[in-house]
């Protein structure tokens, strides 16, 4: 992973949402008297659960597809991913016509194989370990020629995931805080660069589990401080930075917010039984920030990115 | 229960809309590709999931308690109910300063319990028997003065529960046919009353689980026949129809399809997974019909009311 020549910025966002409109959905934004009542804030909900693929990730893998001239595109495009990214990659392709070539793990979860491959993907199995995914994806890029698309420490992938913020300002009044749960970072990056540039008094601030709190542990330190056997029901939150991620957020994130465990499943639970919406575990860990840190929050506008919706029915966090 | 001396009018309907406009939440249609592409028509939800007390019965109940004179309203309304509807008459009660009494039986979820407590609704407990729930109402009655407000037949609960087809004919354009679910029948007859008075060439059509068809032997009859023992997951469509929307639907309705139970629980789990909405077993049963029925609707535009989506989380038809 080496650093990008250059960081994206709001009018990398700014293109890329004119080159994605056509393909990605405008979301809603939700709201709901109980939930501010409950928080004592007023709450304006961005729901990339709706998105195609049931997340936020395929407004970056669809930018970074369709940003690459048709000489690279024609050779494919591939990544290394078991989660949302690997589904968004695989229908961002199809829908430019071009091949996916997916490398993932062999213990990944049949119904997110059946996903990516009903998208067209070819898909490649690997042994569990990051150690053997990279070498697994490296053979393939190096067989097939495919351009290898980053789930997040890439620049076109973190313009378009600042789509969702920027959608969700030009839906709303003024706010007072946009929150971002964080991962890798590409979401929260696309939308820092995008409130700092809209909307200067407006604070973009993160939200992590505590049992994965490397961003913060990160941003804290100065440098990337990888997760350690990071424990947490926000599987999508699991991920260290990336130079890029790490070099925008150190600039640009006003602060992040660390949750229990136990506040997302309420979390969580409160977003399913009151708003009647899907939502999975990482993308409820933002209204947890917010649950924790009533003082903070109260009386404020809040924007809140629902990052995806993507939950195996059979296992919730609830169920005993 | 007696005939009232009128039945309501699509007039009736867009009065209720004036009246109740300024309470009841304005929802979303949504629409899917996924679900598009799986059933062959184009369908338009009408999210009355999330609607306040996350069910159409809000429109009916606010309806009918504030079409109640000054006189009338000051002692307050009663019903017996465990389900939307008790929930529905109490925040309706509540919003206009008045009392709800609600009868409900002592064996009812304690989370019904506590929603209707939370509306500031007086409960009496009842044995959990149709005859026990109505002497008690009586009783209630009698004691306080309140206004007994029937879940369904009952004309402004009807013109209330109308209100849903008015906002979905308005929202979206042409529809071939409009379904929505039959239980004692007040969602289908305000449905049927407004779909025919807006749109001659537009169907409104019922659905009704096999194992609960006692509309559909009713109406085939030209008597009202009630359910026998009906053993469906699909708990809001138990009821028998009364005189009032047996009249409506003898003379509006085109027709009614009857659904498996597993088609029920496929078509509920389909919306969960490819619209991530939460929606109850009962609201999943016009799709039902759309997937068992292919032939049917097969290229026609389908708008399909969503009634609600207050479910137990602990006990998903799907868990194991």
């Amino acid at each position: 992973m080496t650093m990008p020549e250059r960081l994206p910025t709001f009018d990398d966002v700014l293109q890329a949402m004119k080159r994605i409109a056509g393909v990605v959905h405008h979301t809603p934004v939700m709201t709901s008297r109980l939930l501010n009542e409950i928080s004592g804030a007023e709450l304006f909900f961005k729901c990339e659960n709706f998105q195609r693929v049931g997340a936020f990730k395929f407004r970056g893998a669809s930018n970074a597809v369709m940003s690459l001239p048709q000489s690279q595109l024609q050779k494919g495009v591939a990544t290394h991913s078991s989660g949302n990214h690997a589904a968004a990659l695989a229908l961002a392709a199809q829908l430019r016509g071009t091949s996916a070539y997916i490398v993932m793990p062999e213990t990944s979860p049949a119904v997110k194989v059946a996903a990516v491959r009903d998208y067209g993907a070819r898909i490649t199995f690997c042994k569990p370990t990051l150690k053997a995914r990279e070498e697994t994806l490296q053979q393939v890029v190096e067989k097939t020629g495919a351009v290898f698309i980053h789930p997040y420490n890439n620049p076109d992938v973190i313009a378009g995931q600042g789509t969702a913020a920027l959608e969700l300002l030009e839906q709303v009044g003024e706010l007072d805080v946009v929150l971002a749960p964080v991962g890798g970072g590409g979401l929260m990056s696309g939308t820092a660069i995008t409130v700092r540039a809209m909307r200067p008094s407006t604070l973009p601030i993160g939200a992590e589990p505590a049992n994965a709190d490397d961003a913060y542990r990160s941003l804290k330190a100065g440098r990337i401080i990888p997760p350690e056997n990071p424990n947490t029901i926000a599987d999508g939150l699991r991920t260290a930075l990336g130079p890029l991620t790490f070099a925008i957020l150190s600039e640009k994130l006003e602060r992040i917010f660390t949750v229990k465990e136990e506040t997302i499943v309420r979390a969580m639970r409160l977003i399913w039984e009151r708003m009647k919406i899907i939502v999975e575990p990482s993308a409820a860990v933002p209204f947890a920030a917010v649950l924790e840190n009533r003082p903070f929050f109260e009386g404020k506008r809040v924007g809140i990115i629902l990052s995806g919706g993507n939950v195996d029915l059979e296992k919730l966090p609830w169920s005993t």
